[in-house]
């Protein structure tokens, strides 16, 4: 059955914006002074749709797949990684196993497409479209059928999940050029903008990936519209991807958008449905090359600028007590009449 | 009784820094790949003498002051405001009241030199120097004992707390104009430089307090050394926290620096004594005009640039998260060997 992109109203135009806005600007501290926090908590509160945000059982998900570009020497690691670090999620020990642990997020790992038979098991979810895309200089990443059962697995897996708040994470050797060729197609930059060093290529090895890029791009002059963009450069891990971001937004549940990989799937979501972006929280402004001009093409402000260049969800989760706070700020904090502090207006005058 | 600086040792060139790294360098992720989180894992192991560093019992301690250059109108708020603060941090409505609170951090209101008389009770400390300083454009702001008693008072204060990190905060209306008098003589950097509009001054006000704080440096042309800068140009919150940032460094407390005036008391004490930078955490980078020239004289890498500009130790609490993150990963992460996980050298070749 082809996959449905859903409706998503506009929620930046209401009443209750205008509301959030008044809140903020009543708490006891100077107009503004508390910068992008304040921004945060009103995109919260729009998101969820209420002027006292509780973000509740966030869940983590880490879409993994693997790349038939990858054997083209576009990684500094080998596709084993791929499930091999699956495997380190589910026995938590990586970086967004422990991180996810601090701050009691759920972690579920999903298998988009891994080449490699994993047992299932609690915190494992089995939704391989296939193992490993094809090689993208040679034929399509995947078929157009393919990435459509890629989609609606992403928007049946959040329909399962608790909690209103989704942080995206992904593993796939190879991603970063999956990312690279999808932003350099839908942005219309040039594929040297958009790639980098990925886990650590060293830079003669980044002229090599870009070359590679670029000629998978002039393999492909046709995919133009952003289901053919998906399906021709992959992978599995950022159609599923794309497919929870999609079903996230509609059902209003905050996304907390990782690094380059991630935001990938949500420019991909983007070109589908703009109004996606309304619900979504760009952790962290990534230390891969292509990152930040994805971000200001995006119009996104990133929470941390911390140089991580690791994906798995590890930024969002290290931006997630952010977003805590901001609806802490919108929901506790006094304002100047509750508290009996001066106004500004109250003010001696300014010159003497 | 003169105050005496505290010797402190050198951390940084140890054989812990050198176990530290390795550790890292050996987690499940590509080398750097969590950028600045690595370093900050490596700061507090190298602070606290440890591998695994654990952060205990956090304490963000609130200085407040009153400052006679207030009635030049070098602020957008009255001096009341201060006073009406603290209560306001001690009812829980603050922002770094609700911060701190969301965390669990431990909060204390010290008064060093409000003009006001509060009620002791729990939570605030009377540590009053006097009823806010005098006018710097009169006359120091404080006499050299004054300093003193501060200075010893923020060390006795902190000496009774628990845990092992120390989140600076402060509070008192013309304190952003202290900060850049020190600022300004401490770094040699001319005054327009070191001034911004602190609670929320508009362009002429900014000009007019830029005026009045050349004044001031005019009046005090031989303040030179560090105690005597931060003697002319006060506050006694500043004065008292930099006893406090000594201190803690001697005890090799975790110090978390929040923002331009938490900044000035840190700049102070390091110019008494270099080694306090290496148990420095430098939260964010202020919207204060002045913060981003003072990190960068001190080398510090802030972790958040969120546009805040609120003080209090709201910035601090906001980047708490970080460094319990930084120390999960160095006590919790995987490494290669105990995941087998593929490393970067078993690679297939990156050319085909």
């Amino acid at each position: 059955m082809p996959y449905t992109v859903p409706v998503l109203e506009d929620i930046t135009q209401t009443a209750l914006a205008a509301r959030l806005q008044h809140l903020l600007d009543n708490k006891t501290k100077p107009l503004g002074s508390l910068g992008q926090i304040e921004r945060l908590a009103k995109a919260i509160g729009l998101a969820l749709g209420t002027e006292a945000p509780a973000l509740k059982d966030p869940q983590l998900v880490v879409f993994a797949g693997d790349h038939g570009l990858a054997a083209r020497g576009v990684s500094a690691y080998p596709s084993d990684v791929t499930w091999q670090m699956v495997e380190n999620f589910l026995a938590g020990g990586a970086a967004v196993s422990v991180l996810a642990r601090q701050h009691g997020i759920g972690l579920t790992v999903v298998d988009c497409g891994v080449r490699h038979d994993f047992v299932e098991r609690p915190g494992l979810l089995i939704r391989k479209v296939a193992p490993g895309t094809a090689d993208a200089l040679e034929q399509p990443a995947m078929s157009d059928a393919q990435c459509h059962v890629a989609l609606s697995s992403g928007a049946a897996l959040v329909r399962e999940l608790p909690g209103n708040a989704l942080l995206l994470g992904e593993m796939g050797i190879g991603n970063t050029s999956a990312a690279s060729l999808i932003m350099s197609r839908l942005t219309g930059m040039d594929i040297v903008d958009c790639t980098g060093a990925g886990t650590g290529l060293d830079a003669p090895a980044v002229q090599r990936k870009i070359g590679i890029l670029r000629q998978v791009l002039e393999r492909h002059p046709d995919a133009r519209d952003p289901l053919a963009v998906l399906s021709t450069f992959g992978g599995f891990e950022i159609a599923t991807m794309a497919g929870a971001v999609l079903e996230a937004a509609a059902q209003r549940r905050v996304i907390v958008v990782d690094g380059f990989i991630a935001s990938s799937a949500v420019l991909v979501a983007s070109k589908l449905q703009p109004a996606v972006l309304q619900r979504c929280v760009f952790a962290h402004q990534s230390g891969e090359r292509g990152h930040a001009l994805m971000l200001a093409h995006l119009k996104a402000e990133p929470l941390l600028d911390l140089g991580l260049r690791l994906g798995e969800g590890s930024g969002a989760a290290l931006a997630w007590p952010l977003l805590q706070s901001a609806c802490a700020i919108l929901r506790e904090m006094a304002s100047f009449e509750s508290a009996g502090v001066s106004r500004q207006e109250a003010a001696e005058p300014a010159v003497r």
